[in-house]
């Protein structure tokens, strides 16, 4: 029979770059059992050393494809590259849905990249404290550079900007006023913009177009700042394998801005705090699970009833859930 | 100068149907004031008359013309209409994009139909404890139908099952397979779906996709229970206004059998589950930003610096969180 290794044992393996036991934390973290928190505490202590970048755009706009090419050139150049894909679930089945994918399997096959799928808690929504969990395993594990693939529908969107260093946002050629429009909300946290498919005859017009669109943010802000990250619009054909190493280069840029500029300790700050609220808001939602499940049950039917006003019951539900709190 | 109304003063005119009165608990309920919380704690009392129908669908699917249409027929029926269209919000800026909502201002001139917009956090995600709490208000100010209406996108497109009475899937004829994928989760969470613009040729392909894969998973659970609903599939035109009639008394025997059935109770029970979490990571946020600010920012420059893990970080913030615990 197997032995049960404790995840603080796992732990010296994980840096050495044993595979089997990088997979091993990464199910324990993303299990979120009590077990691995505190051999996660000292992965996230060790962490930092990585660049973290969060690649997001509408689905359909060719992130998997992107990733997959920019991981192999970052792989010629002799880099580590560790790649989370965050699928949604169904909210009740809880199953993962992994669509294109199935491609970035010809990458698997090379010790120096680790992809990892993950899917996001319907019930949570966001970004999920398991993502978090995983990059720092991933970074003490020795891979240079991580990249978060978000889905693109949803909160993962915009959050996976409180999660990486460098955030890309990839938009299609040719979209639609009412998918802009949409859009407009995550043209703020792309620090890096990329126009995939750039072979088509529209991707030109694209192009120009978020040039505009950023133009007009610049001046609406009054002046721009001298210390500041102007974020560049990158054309990118993953079928021409045109734009890549222009991405590369921006990508190096951003890393060396952050590195130098009060800009980067603030990103390094908000970050943290994100952490810090993702963290606390996920321990809470564990609490709930496992001790006041009866506590929850019977405020609930009492709210159903409405003999109860649904801030009292939170209100006593949240007082309850700390555990120096009588049971 | 305009005297501060303390809400409890409003209540009776919000029971009375004031519009002035309304406006003013909704955006009080809103701005989550603490102010509100005991008045709001009263209307939900008395609130639990009005059937509630969550809208939800893709972006360009017609839900808003859906909808307008949908409270003219119940309108023309004597019914008293409130809709919460729900928009996504652009995480800085905190900006609401109306779009298409600017044709429902014909039917904002009945006093009939109240409509309200609100902004979805993005920090937050999901459905909000605010539209929760507004559906009450127009509860008990008398509207018989409450419509939610979901931007389509993300956490709110599953979450608005926990918030209503009876959901309302729309499905824009044609869709992608990549679209059909994304959507599978949001299929099981439908009472009702409703195949939009009903006049295009390949509606009918829709139509009969659809009952093809509710048919599929009827027949995965085994054997269909007897005491079950199954959702019907409604080609609906709002072009041709066709296909309504059909739509309100489909809505009327979603709500009858939720009245007689054991599944009503339990949606019930459910949606008071929701509602308690809801509410208390609510509350959990407001604490975190009216107690604790000097302490998160302390935990989050340590976390940035790796003095301290995740997990203990959240812990701290948790505990200090509650009011009881020392300053």
């Amino acid at each position: 029979m197997k032995r049960f290794v404790p995840s603080h044992e796992l732990l010296p393996r994980v840096e050495a770059g044993d595979m089997a036991a990088i997979a091993r934390l990464l199910s324990r973290a993303e299990s979120g059992a009590a077990e691995c928190r505190e051999a996660l505490g000292a992965v996230y202590s060790r962490a930092g050393r990585s660049h973290v970048i969060g690649i997001t755009g509408v689905p359909g706009s060719g992130k998997s494809t992107l990733v997959s090419v920019l991981a192999t050139r970052l792989r010629a150049a002799g880099r580590k590259v560790g790649i989370i894909a965050i699928d949604p679930s169904s909210p009740y089945s809880g199953g993962s849905i992994m669509g294109d994918r199935i491609r970035m399997q010809d990458l698997a096959a090379d010790e120096g990249i680790y992809i990892r799928s993950m899917a996001t808690r319907g019930a949570q929504g966001g970004m999920a404290r398991a993502t978090l969990d995983s990059v720092d395993i991933l970074d003490v594990a020795g891979f240079d550079t991580i990249v978060i693939e978000t889905v693109g529908v949803g909160q993962d969107e915009v959050e996976i900007a409180n999660a990486s260093h460098t955030t890309v946002v990839v938009s299609p050629p040719g979209l639609g006023d009412e998918i802009q429009a949409i859009k407009a909300g995550i043209l703020e946290i792309a620090d890096l913009h990329v126009v995939s498919k750039s072979d088509k005859p529209d991707a030109n017009r694209t192009v120009i177009d978020l040039k505009q669109m950023l133009t007009l943010g610049l001046s609406m802000e009054g002046l721009a700042q001298k210390d500041r990250w102007h974020a560049p619009v990158l054309p990118v054909s993953a079928y021409q394998a045109a734009g890549f190493d222009e991405l590369v280069s921006a990508l190096g840029r951003h890393k060396a801005f952050l590195d130098r500029s009060p800009a980067g300790e603030a990103r390094r700050i908000r970050n943290a705090e994100f952490r810090l609220l993702k963290t606390a808001e996920d321990l809470l939602r564990l609490r709930f699970r496992e001790n006041s499940a009866g506590r929850k049950a019977d405020l609930a039917a009492r709210l159903a009833a409405r003999q109860i006003s649904p801030y009292a019951a939170g209100e006593q539900l949240l007082d309850g859930a700390a555990p120096e709190a009588a049971p």
